[in-house]
């Protein structure tokens, strides 16, 4: 008996771009919907993910993971419905986040699985940002390695986007000051009016950044939560308090590592200021998102955390809207809907 | 009634050096020895300790306390008998370690005391070292923020030196492989004979140090116990495992910074390798001495843990003592013995 599917669309990469992805890069196909075999689920899509990670899955940059072959569906987060299990602990009708690619169809083994959306009282769309790894980071790097104590003074680069607007509210949250870095006057009011900060700083606008960040920290930076590197990177280290932490979330600011892009040494300000600077990957803690995301799902419930969304209909804009990510379009979480 | 003591003879610092105290910068003399007020205590000293910092106190570098004024005793830690105490908690007849200079006698508040010296089994002048600031510091920070791990591969910068010393052997003992990067062959030889070392570096003897250090750790370094910074830090950092440890204890490589000194960038090295990079400086841990001394003691007393000592004698000769300091000159902890 056939599968009572339609075709499975799917955005695939055709060509390997060097830099920002575009939509020359990719192809929209078809291909059959898989029945699951022992052990998988078959889902449909609901909403896909569009994120900055993607640009190094799609070029070949060693990056954390292995590249996205050629001829096959874009890696990508995405969250649906279960339509077919084999898979004990997963029934059909169940919503699940995790690595599903941009298509309309998967059908995967569950390590592809992330999450099951326990949330059903919050819109689906929450469970690729707020909820999803956006939210899940700025929440377990905040916390975890940015201990925050009332009366601290939080510095955020990307204060606006899609971690930075949930670490401003986080900070607020815990009785911390918070102070954003971010690329435009637009940024800088959403961050200011809907996203916790106290104040930030437009660093495209910014004739010397590190004044303009020591401006907005009196008292000094006590957590520096850093998503660029570069020269906003070393304005706010050199900014810290004694026994000040550094979470290292990102490093969008600079393009190239190799050749080794040099600076100004740090060995010194870590030792005498007695710094603790981490790296953070999420990937690194799933066994802490359920109960991550309840937190975050009962504080939006209680009306203390907004998210923003910028949604776009229809597969095949997927990656018009990606290459769009890297020109600062997107105000809220970049996703595309197939529902 | 007079103090029934000979005159207190002191080193002087006169002259303010910059770079390396020289003995011209010092003075011999002498004082009346001040009788305790209340609250205070009257030692005399016994053993001095000479240690790379005091270079920074002599001079006017912005460290972590102010310069030592001109015409003042110098600043030192030392070690020796309280003869007098009107200071609750205080005893003739204890033993005291802490700053008490470069004099024969010090008259002081109890706020100079680091620590009541316990173990009266072992000589004196381990408290200067072993059990002093050297060897506290080597414990504390190696399984405070170095978290050791059986297997493990662990990288000390200054291996043979008065912290590195004891980094190689308490690795060990924690189970790991401890590498040393250390400045001479007779060095090399002490490390890997004394000091727990399974292969050590000579830095100076290197045509590529960063070639070196990696096949010295061929599985990589999980633990880097770093004293100098520099290129041996850069090195270093670049073989660090996932989830690496890096400890700045001292940054002795870098002669100035002012103005800051370029160097790779690690904002890249910190993210993807989830390290965890953080500044110790002892004094931070005042209150972890009692245990932590009495923990290296037993190990001494187990036959478990070596230190050596240069010892000269004679309060005149403290200032050749320091500028041999910086010539490499001294193999084990540098004291000058008043008795």
């Amino acid at each position: 008996m056939p599968t009572p599917f339609p075709p499975n669309r799917q955005v695939i990469l055709s060509s390997r771009p060097k830099g920002v992805p575009q939509p020359e890069h990719f192809t929209l196909s078809s291909a059959a919907v898989r029945p699951p075999a022992a052990g998988e689920i078959l889902m449909r899509n609901h909403h896909l993910s569009v994120d900055p990670a993607q640009r190094g899955w799609a070029n070949d940059e060693g990056n954390y993971s292995d590249p996205v072959p050629l001829g096959s569906a874009m890696r990508a987060l995405a969250v649906g419905e279960i339509v077919e299990s084999r898979a004990p602990g997963y029934a059909a009708g169940d919503f699940v986040y995790g690595w599903f690619g941009w298509q309309d169809y998967c059908t995967t083994t569950t390590a592809a699985v992330l999450r099951l959306v326990a949330e059903t009282d919050l819109p689906l769309t929450a469970s690729l940002g707020v909820l999803g790894i956006n939210g899940l980071t700025a929440h377990l790097a905040f916390h975890s390695l940015g201990r925050p104590r009332a009366g601290e003074t939080v510095l955020v680069s990307t204060a606006a986007g899609s971690v930075g607007s949930f670490v401003g509210q986080l900070a607020n949250l815990a009785g911390c000051r918070a102070v954003g870095v971010t690329g435009s006057a637009e940024k800088v009011a959403a961050a200011t009016t809907r996203y916790g900060y106290a104040q930030a700083v437009d660093y495209r606008a910014s004739a010397d950044i590190a004044a303009d960040i020591a401006a907005a920290c009196p008292a000094g930076i006590d957590i520096f939560y850093d998503n660029t590197g570069g020269a906003i990177g070393d304005a706010a280290r050199a900014l810290m308090n004694t026994g000040g932490r550094i979470i290292q979330c990102g490093t969008a600011s600079i393009p190239h590592w190799t050749p080794p892009p040099q600076g100004p040494r740090s060995e010194r300000q870590v030792l005498t200021k007695r710094l603790s600077w981490s790296g953070f990957v999420i990937f690194d803690h799933l066994a802490a998102f359920p109960a991550t995301a309840a937190s975050l799902a009962d504080l939006i419930r209680a009306g203390r955390l907004t998210y923003d969304e910028d949604i776009t209909a229809g597969l095949e804009n997927a990656p018009a809207v990606l290459a769009g990510l890297y020109r600062g379009e997107n105000l809220g979480k970049a996703i595309v809907s197939l529902v």
